[in-house]
């Protein structure tokens, strides 16, 4: 079994992206899957081109594509994506969509296709704060999951996938008195447990209307 | 014209709920438009057959819902409904559906039918916080605004509305200290704002990609 | 009987100060005394300086100061003044003094001389949040307090009186989306209440070891 | 050299107490100064009895207590120690003194004794959040801190030390999904950086009117 997993480029002025660090400390292989590795870059439409090029070239089992969303808690799995960008700063090519749809005649949302929740629960185990998200956000990171999971509908239906975001690093916020991080070692340790808690459930995934749960 | 505006019933162990408390505080005409307050019950299901019932009956041009989002800081009119509901709470009637569908066969999301960015502009400009959020949740608040947009979307195309969460009256968050609030006076003023706007805006609203912003 | 209260100017970059703000709206009289609002300049030194030529002038009863405090959610009676200035901004003339004391020889601390407990719960029953707070921080607020507390204790013994800070204006939040806030008539309130309560246990304040509770 | 360092046992219902977790796991020479740890109980009065026998018999050269505090977001070095026991819970003999001295005739507060800028400064520098506090509130932590310099004040007057408090350790917070933490590796690490910041700056440190920064 193959596993591609992807992490942003930093962006918005900071000088690491925890979701890349964190990927990078990935071992290579996870319960026995081979664990693909890549930087996706933090732009509309390209990001999801570069993705495409991955699935085409490896021929993944399962996707997961891992991003910031600063001052959250925890590790936060994305239980949807919605067919809409709406940009509040520039990504890194300067591009800034206002209000526009990521797929023309794409349907208006797709859920994560892998188990969400027994993700958070498997994470919370090994202590480390976790949680459903119900919005990734309207930037890059749902555009990507939105592209992954169109991708998925329509030309690789037998992929499992989704996103999650995670929190700063430490290191990120040591001049934000007031937002909360992990550590990188606590990222990569609850990024390990989604990945291996997807890998383990991928044959008996219960689908209800659309959602994994 | 005719404007149904509807709040949920307090829920969740509250005494009030400041969505009706606020809707009861709107005046009976706005923009010359009559406005039809309707309280609702925090249940799944019958809080969408109430509002059923009250659209054939009143026939309304406009349709928004207000709800109760605790720890919101600001009047947050909803992007986009999904269909699902996963209640972390039971609702007034002792449901609790988990990762389950609102409408079976129902598109995975509705965004919302009202200019959701030129409400927050408008009452921002009135000096009240506000904001647009990117989700309503998976509890009744979301059931309702999802079941709303279905009726639009298969009963009623000519009607537009959506969503607004309102958070805490100040009375109470008296005894939760870190909790932000707003007056109920400035709730209602907030939401005289939002139907002013969809009022005035009604005739030229831009449709993008099935959002309208 | 009479009352001063006082309110600082604009200090950090804001339009206004919500402590003066709200001093303006108060009434000319509560519970029969007579209340004398001044403004006094965020400004580490004068702003003694102008409180002590205030108190020879009047000689007031009873002496309150008020300032504001950005993301606290309540109105908060403060409980202890320290010897000691440590500036992370400059003050409004350019002063940014770093770990000195504000009077040579001067105890390291006073506790308020006005009933802390009593007001937090009196505007509580009023619907407005408040609460005790245990350090008015190391600017000029803390400044303020102590140089009023050293006044009371060397200058005019018999006087009552104390520094309460309030939130930011509702007004001052729109555009920060995470900061709480209450309304100028809440915050003006709060403090008419701070002032009957003070003047009403005037004669039968508790005095136990230093603090007054 | 030797160093005596504390950390407080439980209270408030939580499993642990992060303040002696980590201490226990600090090297047992820092800087070649003796590293001596005390469990201190979270009991008013029986914390400083507990404290002065240490003293008593192993006479440090410097004395640092640890506390928690929930959600605070760093490791805080606690500027002053007021006079006051204000308790909103019990302790864990059941004590819950309201508004009472700590030491009768004792000064109203103590500036801390060791070098809380420097210790700030160098545990960001290591990549673990910090901050300077000006409030150790009026709970065991604030009774025990003051308690110390006392201690130091009346009989030690050679010791140099103070109090610091420690957010949640990440295990305790996995249920409370708006509550920042760090791992006890990190506060341990933090706590080792503010031994040997005291230790290092032992014979130059400056006094200001009574504060050390």
């Amino acid at each position: 079994m193959k596993v591609l997993i992807t992490g942003f480029d930093p962006f918005g002025g900071e000088a690491m992206n925890p979701a890349y660090e964190a990927v990078k400390l990935l071992p290579d292989t996870i319960e026995g899957a081979d664990i693909i590795k890549l930087e996706v870059p933090t732009v509309f439409g390209k990001s999801i081109q570069v993705l495409d090029e991955a699935m085409a070239k490896h021929q993944p089992d399962i996707v997961i594509n891992i991003g910031q969303a600063g001052n959250r808690f925890g590790i936060t799995p994305e239980r949807v994506a919605i067919n809409q960008d709406d940009a509040r700063i520039t990504d890194n090519e300067g591009n800034q969509p206002i209000d526009t749809v990521i797929v023309e005649e794409g349907q208006p949302a797709y859920f994560a296709k892998m188990p969400i929740k027994a993700i958070v629960e498997n994470i919370k185990k090994a202590g480390i704060p976790a949680q459903v998200s119900n919005t990734a956000g309207t930037f890059v990171c749902n555009h990507l999951m939105y592209g992954l999971l169109n991708l998925i509908d329509t030309k690789y239906p037998q992929v499992r996938g989704g996103f999650i975001h995670v929190p700063f690093a430490t290191e990120q916020v040591i001049d934000r008195p007031t937002s909360p991080s992990l550590t990188l070692e606590q990222i990569a340790k609850g990024l390990e447990i989604a990945v291996a808690t997807t890998i383990t459930t991928h044959d008996d995934i219960q689908v209800q209307g659309g959602a994994i749960s």
